[in-house]
């Protein structure tokens, strides 16, 4: 129960800075405003987020103020929200259903939704830059932007995503799964625990074990979503479940099935938690959150 | 001609730079980073680069290295180029034809198209903030960086993009003409003028003289796009001529005239150089440049 109240917390602290964080809709640009804050606002765990405040408590603890945090929090979640309204399109992966609500494009129409993708995503690094945002010194800003600019871009996220699609229906080997989760899931996760270890002025020591981290969970993350796309139901989910299978992709599930594939997640987790060795109770909220990764059930 | 041979000359700096800064396709991502090259070095003006190099300069001579530039040159570029390339989408302006070569989904796809778009916009903010990159402090890259994504983004060039879509084939009044030449093309450009500043450690007043004439010179380049929209070839201009008067788009000859319009071009380009009367001849280039913007004929 522990890990249910501290994630509901803490996704009301993120949704809570949105209103600080994230523009509101008005003037000449309301429409194009309310469609990024429509996708934004519609729920979902704000996993990379609170990943982010998580790190950045475990090497600080309280002496970091949540305002030097948050304006990083959101912009993950951010850029988060513009991949999932750009994968959804028609283009893409063409999904109407998202969260349990239509997708961007079904109310806001195919241009409407990438603009409110581009605007979420160029929205994310006006929040990253600006130098008015909490107390952390230019250079760490800098790392950070640097960092999530390079896992959310075409050596990561977005390179993840185009790999995906050019493999759709095709024959490929285990490896190339391992670069496509690498790069669309994990590398935004792996960025999200890095940006709160730099805003805490965690050491090189420290990143290198919450990179290490960020992999592990990175990785648990995708095989359990591979796992909850091929075991659960649609209205469990919230998106359509089944769909990796109709689509022939190749998942964990399709090389190992279910019962190895659920081994390598459990397995995935403990590594995490193993890469926190050397970090004191401060961590504790990082290896709940590994085990929530596990047993989450959408 | 001297103007052609400096703009001959910058570009050339430019695209030379693109081998430096733009990465290389190869391995998993090799098709995607293929599709977002093959858009940008399709050519164009590089009329923002230029506008940054040139603004820098002013203010620091040659005591600012090629080096601290380029990046955030090149940045622009890849800016402008991805917002090229999801303009051109079928769900957008629906174009098949930019700088006389076929535009980005015509060979990559709509889903390829998108993510170029995205992986360019991406890659522009890891230029920016590379800490590898030249020898400007992180301060100066941090506000180079949110200035350039306010502008991009829905305040800015998105923002413009859904405004200009959203009133298409409606009868609005000029001052919404005006908003979105200002986001749409305006922001981007006066940004570019203002990072070159920034990057050269232009003083408070002097910021403030550089936004003044990129403001002034965003505003002739638009009313020419417009009078060139109107008045020249499909072969002329490299794309779709008459497209705007076939659209029942508002613009600056719909309001006014071609001759009234070609008037307020050229006195936008006189109140840009008066912007510059306290820079002394450093500051040529982008007296030229403000010229150049009304006197090009693509």
């Amino acid at each position: 129960m522990e890990i249910k109240n501290y994630l509901n917390e803490q996704r009301q602290l993120v949704e809570t800075a949105f209103d600080q964080f994230v523009p509101q809709a008005y003037g000449d640009f309301k429409d194009h405003i309310d469609a990024m804050r429509y996708s934004l606002l519609a729920g979902g765990k704000r996993i990379r987020p609170i990943l982010c405040l998580a790190s950045a408590r475990a090497i600080a603890g309280i002496s970091i103020e949540d305002q030097d945090i948050l304006p990083t929090a959101c912009a993950l979640e951010c850029i988060h929200t513009y991949s999932l309204v750009h994968d959804d399109l028609p283009a893409m992966d063409n999904d109407d259903l998202r969260r349990g609500k239509a997708t961007n494009h079904v109310l806001y129409g195919e241009a409407g939704a990438i603009l409110a993708g581009d605007g979420l995503l160029t929205w994310a690094f006006d929040l990253l830059s600006n130098p008015a945002h909490g107390n952390l010194d230019a250079d760490k800003k800098l790392r950070i932007t640097h960092c999530i600019s390079r896992a959310a871009g075409s050596f990561g996220m977005v390179g993840g995503q185009a790999l995906d699609i050019a493999t759709e229906n095709t024959r490929f080997p285990f490896k190339t799964l391992q670069t496509i989760h690498r790069s669309k899931t994990g590398a935004l996760i792996t960025a999200s625990v890095i940006a709160g270890g730099i805003a805490a002025g965690a050491s090189h020591a420290q990143l290198n074990s919450l990179e290490n981290y960020g992999n592990q969970i990175g990785l648990a993350f995708q095989i359990v979503d591979d796992l909850l796309n091929a075991t659960s139901t649609t209205e469990q989910l919230g998106k359509a479940a089944g769909s990796d299978a109709e689509l022939g992709k190749a998942t964990y599930p399709s090389y190992f099935g279910i019962e190895e594939t659920r081994k390598r997640a459990k397995k995935a987790v403990e590594e995490a938690k193993n890469c926190l060795a050397d970090f004191d109770n401060k961590a504790r909220p990082l290896r709940l959150l590994a085990d929530y990764i596990y047993t989450r059930s959408h």
